[in-house]
């Protein structure tokens, strides 16, 4: 096994998730991630937690869901599954980006509504997602194997405690803060964070950060107006998506296009009220990525770039008591921001052109 | 996909598990039985069944025990899964079928008491157990994989009603007897089966019956006592065990050999009391399996041979609140009775040479 694998197990289970021994884990692994099942599963039985592995098959859950009348119920064993677990482990791996393709809109979004429930269960949890290099993945992101093994692991074996002081500085920022806007060529949205936290996302669930790589500092923006492109192209549902435009009007999505995949778009406005509105504002700050891959793990967390999501908000971002936005999805959509964006806090310029104004290459305000 | 993939997936979940809409269903997926997987998802989808995949994965079982300090816990998470489960369908597939082949034995052993209360629950539940045809299944057996998957499929795809019928007449025989006997060159073993019941195992939920393929009538034997000899090699714990013998006195096993695997055996007998008793005595009846490959599931359900379990008793053959043998294993082992061999009951021949006595080809008492 490539010692890589084995090291992206140890981050995960020390430095994200924290595993203790006698903790009830679940491990969910994608049908191209063995490999990091096997590597994590040493991890687990070194660490002596209780493990229960799902399969996480995307042909399966076409077959199930093609064949379904799209009448859900709660699976209750499910949700007991998850009630009962102190940590959940998403092992990520696809052996076809679009296995899923052909499911109906209705299906996918039925399904999606009645999982509710095992969702909140498991996002209680010690949750942490992260992936394994497939194949189908570097085809998807235009790469040869060997090189987006490569750059996985660039993103992901990092030194996450230096990465975390540099992002506490994005934070400190929002945290005093009450508006952000973000300008580009074609973008002008201005939102409140008025009362927000932001978290310090450096993929370990001790700074509430839940992805592996992570790299980002996120908050969750309340009452969006005005206009906002995303250029990085995007997968959602198994389907292409370029080019996408929102207005927002009183805090919800009015209008809407995309060069490309726009039903896609369509049928996640569609899903609920909350999805309709913004759930999340990122700021990628992992310069281990450098380049988009067409997986919004990786490609929201890259350096000079930011994102929102439409629909659900992190809790951990709210103030005691606060619900934000809920909503079934969570749909990040990423803007490229290195060359002619702008990010600016109650009027002042935090980052310019990908640069944040404490870098010496910042350049004016 | 070959359409006997989807015909398998229709007699497990429509005869065998009986699942019906809403039910909430544990899948189990072997390594190897990925295929059976999405057809069975599919005939999940159809009848409307919630659906909880888990991953059987040799490797990671080997990786998380061969790491473990063998300190093992009661996995809270997985006991809430099968404690809410209605039914749980295991679809074996093994890729190697020596892949924990290099588990110390001690370490097994203690998960395995460990796991008690887990099985039970999952015992508790509509399961069925079956298996998805590999190249390691094939390989075990000496076959190629298109002559494996040909093998399989007719012991799967039977007349389940029919043969039902048929073996209701040694369910009768031993439901009305108080002794077997079972003779061959190298066995003369007695032990009572008063007081117990026969189950007629057609491989559904709805005769008590968890195997498919099935085709085999079996109780709870007690107070055995002689000789038996095991011809049909089999693996346990992935290791290969050939020519067994057992004696027992007193109803326990007090000297063993075996021709190979010796120390499997051993083990085997060292991890509880119960697993020196007897739990199961069978007779298989599944013509449509025509040679032994290695595999019990499908090995101790062929025409013309017999078997006994070291260990756990099934409920199903006990009078309602006595408790039959107890231990945290079943370990079948098959004796070929086809040639030289008589099955008694109270004295009377009910098989010899493998030929029941109300068959056209029986000879003499």
């Amino acid at each position: 096994m490539d010692e890589r694998v084995r090291e992206h197990a140890a981050v995960l289970v020390g430095w994200s998730a924290r595993v203790e021994a006698g903790d009830d884990v679940v491990v969910s692994v994608g049908e191209g991630a063995h490999d990091l099942g096997v590597a994590v599963a040493a991890e687990l039985g070194a660490v002596g937690a209780n493990v229960v592995t799902t399969y996480d098959s995307a042909e399966m859950d076409r077959a199930y869901l093609r064949a379904h009348d799209g009448e859900f119920a709660t699976p209750e064993h499910e949700l007991a599954l998850y009630e009962t677990a102190d940590a959940v482990l998403r092992l990520g791996g696809s052996r076809n980006t679009a296995a899923t393709a052909d499911v109906p809109d209705g299906t996918r979004r039925a399904a999606r509504r009645v999982g509710e429930a095992v969702r909140e269960a498991r996002m209680d949890t010690d949750w942490v997602s992260t992936v394994h290099p497939t194949r189908a993945a570097a085809q998807r992101a235009g790469m040869s194997y060997e090189a987006y093994r490569e750059f996985v692991y660039d993103a992901v074996l990092r030194d996450w405690e230096s990465l975390a002081d540099e992002m506490a500085r994005v934070k400190e920022a929002f945290d005093g803060g009450s508006e952000v806007r973000i300008e580009t060529e074609r973008t002008d949205l201005t939102m409140s964070i008025e009362g927000r936290t932001a978290v310090n996302s450096a993929a370990s669930v001790a700074y509430d950060s839940h992805n592996l790589p992570s790299g980002e500092v996120f908050t969750a923006p309340a009452d969006p107006e005005g206009e906002v492109y995303f250029d990085v192209p995007m997968t959602i549902d198994a389907r292409r998506v370029e080019g996408v435009s929102l207005t927002f009007e009183g805090g919800e999505v009015v209008d809407f296009a995309a060069d490309r995949g726009e039903e896609a778009v369509a049928s996640v406005l569609d899903t609920d009220a909350g999805a309709r509105r913004l759930g999340e504002l990122g700021v990628g700050m992992n310069r281990g990525i450098d380049r988009f891959t067409d997986s919004v793990l990786f490609d929201e967390k890259m350096g000079g770039t930011v994102h929102l999501a439409l629909g659900r908000a992190y809790d951990a971002c709210l103030p005691d008591g606060e619900a934000g936005n809920d909503s079934a999805v969570h749909v990040d959509m990423i803007a490229d921001v290195s060359d002619g964006g702008r990010l600016l806090v109650d009027g002042e310029t935090l980052q310019r052109d990908g640069v944040f104004r404490w870098e010496d290459e910042f350049e004016g305000a």
